[in-house]
């Protein structure tokens, strides 16, 4: 089945073997509630690792009860963090979740080379789901938040997890825009030679698994309308299923656009360790944290 | 009066002595159309461009009283667009518009250093004034069209010209946002380092007639609940007027979204030549071409 709502993904999951999510330093209501609510959905089972009167505390206050959660008890953030990740790698979890520690001490916790959850030079990509009320799908789109200014290589991996994200949400073959500021084929600028580039590596059987086309300028990707007053022959165009966007503005802009001006719902999570790991922050809507976890329960 | 919806404009303007429009190779019936709306508006007055014939036949076939033009004869787009360029310069025009030619024709009209209408190593930029209904008020957006990578001093430029905009449109003391991916200051990221820089200057006094503030990313520019959240002081974050983006990826991510997803009305121009120069294209709507029209006359 192909997923074209978010919500669409707990039905899914209901009808699958539960995946165990490991929340790392869940010392706070942000992240209990959301696991909790996730636990309720019957999406994932949970570990919680933390400081356990904390955690009690907390859930006496929010009502929730706590015999829902598998407790692992650790008072101290980074060591928080090793922990989770020891019980991923005994093969104990499925999921790795951020708490209340920084972004930072997380990601390094997750880059740790004797306890953590990736090989040696691993590309770490953010992969964003968004449910655009004024688009007809989804939209999956990176990175946004982690690879400041990708390169060719590192594209090429961030189109494997888009195309790995899209086969798991049931889109059998994604349509993959490379996104830049015209569809014009301009040699000076590096988004549109990136894009020609990898464009022929799929048109060549190079990479698999996707149909791609760059580069397109956003419009050009998502709206048939502009396609047909350009004229454009793509098969790709004014239909894509994913966008990979050039640098981490372009993409950062376009998701607060979606996320701000078009109140898109979302799931986000970060691939490229050896299990998704949710990085959902404090300002983000419980829906987006529900829909994070169920993206990375999908992807598990 | 400030200036909060694009429509506004044509008030002012009808109140003002009505500047006059060139437009370069008048060719076609878009650029007739749009035109003559501006007329009807009573914009502006308008010169044509372009091969008399054929206007003539436009203006039949779009039953447009040809007598509300002046009309100058030359048949070829070149020409066309050197011939708008000296009436120009020789003080008979205030605005010019590109007509039937290739954008790069109609660039290269601007930038000749005969006949054009800048001063050597002029920066030329793309300024676009968006009303997005999801927002509350006009957005400046720049560079999302022209150049490709600003460097700081482009950058700086691009400041004065939106800042230079927003005044023609009664906003006394702008707030411009410098956009990146985070408002977190990254030494490792050019356009938070050019951000710091530009904001630093405009503290400082060396830059004038604005407030501003970066990097901020896009959601802290636009949205007070996201500033709220994460408890950032800034005189500019959730209410700014300008954003100026650090590449044209980025900016043109957020014109497409504006437009294609939230149906944002739109005007903009080129501005660094001695005039301002409209460069709509024939897949812009109407209205978009209007208030370009509209939005150049302001500045003229």
């Amino acid at each position: 089945m192909e997923i074209r709502k978010l919500e669409q993904m707990f039905e899914v999951l209901r009808n699958r073997p539960k995946k165990r999510l490991v929340a790392a330093y869940a010392n706070d209501d942000h992240t209990i509630c959301a696991v909790s609510n996730a636990v309720d959905h019957g999406l994932i089972d949970a570990t919680l690792v933390g400081d356990e009167a904390v955690i009690a505390k907390i859930c006496a206050s929010e009502n929730i009860d706590m015999k829902k959660f598998k407790i692992v008890h650790e008072p101290e953030d980074v060591k928080a963090a090793a922990k989770a990740c020891d019980i991923i790698n005994s093969g104990e979890g499925d999921i790795l979740m951020k708490g209340l520690l920084p972004t930072d001490k997380y990601m390094r916790a997750i880059l740790n080379k004797e306890r953590g959850l990736c090989p040696p030079n691993v590309t770490l990509a953010h992969i964003a789901v968004m449910e655009n009320p004024n688009y007809h799908k989804l939209l999956i789109a990176s990175d946004c938040a982690i690879i400041p200014a990708p390169d060719l290589k590192q594209k090429q991996t961030i189109l494997k997890y888009i195309t790995t994200t899209a086969k798991a949400l049931g889109i059998a073959t994604p349509k993959v825009a490379f996104i830049a500021a015209t569809e014009q084929m301009s040699a000076g600028m590096q988004a549109c030679v990136d894009a020609a580039i990898i464009a022929k590596m799929v048109d060549r059987g190079q990479i698999k698994g996707c149909i791609a086309d760059g580069p397109l300028s956003l419009d050009l990707a998502i709206d048939a309308e502009a396609v047909a007053i350009k004229g454009l022959k793509s098969p790709v165009a004014g239909d894509a299923d994913c966008l990979l966007f050039p640098n981490i503005e372009s993409a950062n802009v376009f998701y607060k656009c979606c996320t701000k001006f078009d109140h898109s719902e979302i799931g986000a999570m970060v691939m490229g360790a050896k299990v998704p790991c949710v990085l959902s922050s404090r300002g983000d809507t419980s829906k987006t944290k529900l829909y994070s976890i169920a993206l990375a329960a999908m992807l598990a």
